[in-house]
């Protein structure tokens, strides 16, 4: 896409702080409001809260875009902006409401107004994309929670998801013995072809006392107390899963096992790659939008 | 699954007499019609159709079940017997019948008599296994056709299906540098997660001219004359997709260009691979049926 | 290297036909003798031995250079030119002669007459990069002669030279499961170090039974009657090692097992990657000559 | 190897401390000195230097065996030793001494006392087998020093000795886009066999700019102020070559760019995988002295 737009970016953590350089990189202009520490004298920062932020092509909110106070997720900055505010220049402007996790107040105020977004959240690709910065920081918090190496070790990944593909794919090229677990059987038949050991979730226990490295990647319980009690006690457990999360921590606790949550690991650890995944999802919807 | 049971196998290719070998091996009983050159005593060969063929916890048929002329598709004898002779003894002894591709008529029949079947090209987990024995003879037709290495070589594969993935991940495995065109934005995303280089399908004819080895898997006319024109004269192209394939192969003829479709590669090159494959399919569905 | 230079090319098999192919699209000059197919009408083609043909700046010849008679060794034509009548105009110009396995002879007469010569056998770079078009055509040959997949099968490598290194990683990358033989120390930790298995040699007996395909590239007899009674019915051997191979072949015979000599692959599946590995070798000598 | 032997330890860092826990669970006696937080009660643990601390088998000392002033090099406690004082017992004991970097001093002692001794750190087996951990740590530390993915970065890699091979490998195993800078012509030719790009190292400023993390392993001053100017602002240098290193680190702070000499990585990023690599080494030497 050659057109140069005008992209206004209101707050979010240091993924929108490098999305901002991209922009800029890619010749676009760009607006700004709720980062302290902006240092790029080619975007327009706004101080405070004006109409002339929402005359834009397209308007790039935080993921998720609302904190949990129903303030609009500002990061880089104390300054805060209801979804209230911003709403009423929006749909003055009506720019693309590029965001994250839209909740149904948003969705019914969007509807409502006639105001076009998209939810990256929503987007196989951005999930695709994002479960690389994934897979590579659970792998750097495993090497910090480790004293022995990835190489030759045994590897289990809980579920074949996104995350577990990924993470299953780069621990075998770092020279991992891999183990994934899945309960589909078209899943287990990819675990095969991709050259892992696959092994159906009814067997898990099994398996658990060879391995040495535990990631779980399935959003509910899978490593009870009872499976607990069969890992190895110099392994480590790393829980990928979202909320409420696989592992029963407070077992782990108990029984004196190294087990850790590991959450929006593709900020934390590669704020940059991130920024270009959403740059990149945005860039080809609006490109598939305007053909 | 540790219980022996009976299995009937008629008729089929290469891939079900290497199957009668490996139910032997479990330990099976297995009765056998329609194999001129069936060499293991342990089987009970029937000369001709009778009643006890179909005293069997398994029916076995071919894949596709169906020659084109209404016969069971027998090829390793010039026996012959139709749907209509064996179905009047399924209904008594009512087998699990095991089979490829079932029609219409066999799919009613099915239904009208109670008779319980497994399509096997109908399993996930069938067609995920077999895309590797295809990815592999794939690639052994790309080294009988062409005068350079696959190592080293542009090598484009066309869609990003089940064989698409196969075959991508074994030519990086050998040292190609490996081109995936698709057109889903999440096929893209996990294209570039393999590390691949991932094409848009509508910017295909850009990169045609620098391909070495053209693997075509999507099921409509892709290769046409325009973008066969753009075609390198000294690569070669073979095409993977089913009828009616993806490839104009007069247009090809007139260019000079070297294409070939190659179908049934899993029979083909690995007909024990494919066996194997057979068997476990029907076994894992069997025993999810019995839990 | 940007300046044209004059090759005169005696003979040789396909790949110093393809060689003159590729210094023609370099741009250099090409005076050819030994080709009767040659279809390139940039290239000087001369009917018999003149003068002429040995003023260049480099000439290439076979390899290995000699036919067992004493003839320069010409596969694609039917004429003869022994190395006598090619010696006498060599000495007049002095051009580079490039060629494969001088012997004694040859070597005491470029000393006599001061001959500068370059022995691609001899190079390091030339046999590691050779070893890619042997590992693909071994490769072939185990795709041919077996009815299962390479993915997923027990593949043994006996040695880890050259040709056990790329033959190994090419055979992981498609999906097998491969053991390496080795009797040195740091091979073996390499071994290890790649994420195959690592057997000492003392130890081969052992893992013989549970071997599909056995590949020896170790030039003296290691699959001895001994060793063969161990391998399975259904297993395919490939001896890649040269004369005069590892493998008792009387012994393989009459115990019914699949064993098969490969040599001079890289001629016979890859010639066009084999003269581009002779031109690339020959010109970074150039090259580095030069400078 | 059954036989049940007789270990004493004599001090180290957490690599000897592991090896202790190693050669107990193998079955063998160990007798320790220097270690305040041995905690396991299989072990004799000698609180000061005994005659009975060298009635062993084999003495292992630490990797290297001296700090620099002399004293045995003894980490996990304030305890010290001279060379001089252990000397006298091993000469009375005579057991085989396992050490590190034995300098002129000890060897001419060990050869004045007819004292057997296996240098490690000269053991070929042994510096491949620790590229393993040094090219985890050299990752880990990437990880930690960006705010990117090594996954889809151009990664350069100087040197493509152990390290650099390890290293590489299971930088393109992540995703990484891998350059190798050498000089040797074989050397390139296997990097070309491994798929990475390879570059010359006369070559190396061109290519320089695109570069997103620079490793080095040439222990040389390759990266001076000059090449130092080429490199992109947001790279990231680490140096992994030993004394004086290969990176000019007061040109690097003056340039602002992020650059981190790392030695001795095995011991702090997997002290119980280098533990294992001594004990693997240690008791395939002990083979072979026995056999």
């Amino acid at each position: 896409m050659d057109k140069k737009l005008t992209f206004t970016v209101i707050g979010g953590d240091r993924r929108q702080l490098e999305s901002i350089y991209l922009l800029l990189d890619m010749g676009h202009r760009v607006k700004v409001f709720g980062f302290d520490n902006l240092l790029d004298g080619r975007a327009t920062l706004f101080r405070r809260i004006h109409e002339e932020l929402f005359n834009c092509h397209v308007l790039l909110l935080p993921i998720p875009y609302q904190d949990g106070k129903g303030n609009i997720n500002i990061k880089e900055s104390d300054q805060k902006i209801t979804l209230g505010e911003v709403m009423k220049f929006i749909e003055k402007y009506k720019p693309l409401v590029v965001l994250g996790k839209p909740d149904r107040t948003f969705k019914d105020l969007a509807k409502e107004k006639g105001i076009d977004y998209l939810d990256l959240t929503n987007e196989e690709a951005f999930a695709v994309l994002n479960s690389i910065p994934t897979a590579e920081g659970a792998i750097w918090r495993a090497m910090d929670e480790t004293d022995f190496t990835i190489h030759g070790s045994n590897i289990l990944v809980l579920g074949y998801g996104r995350i577990g593909k990924s993470l299953s794919r780069m621990l075998k090229g770092i020279g991992a013995k891999v183990t994934v677990v899945a309960r589909r059987r078209d899943d287990l038949a990819w675990i095969i072809e991709n050259g892992y050991t696959a092994v159906h979730l009814k067997d898990l226990e099994d398996i658990l006392p060879s391995q040495n490295i535990i990631f779980n990647t399935i959003p509910h319980l899978i490593m009870d107390r009872k499976k607990l009690l069969r890992v190895d006690k110099r392994a480590v457990i790393i829980d990928l899963s979202s909320y409420p999360g696989g592992v029963d921590f407070n077992a782990a606790r108990e029984l004196n096992l190294k087990a850790s949550l590991d959450l929006g690991l593709p900020g934390k650890v590669a704020p940059k790659t991130a920024a270009e995944i959403i740059i990149k999802v945005m860039m080809d919807s609006l490109q598939e939008r305007m053909t």
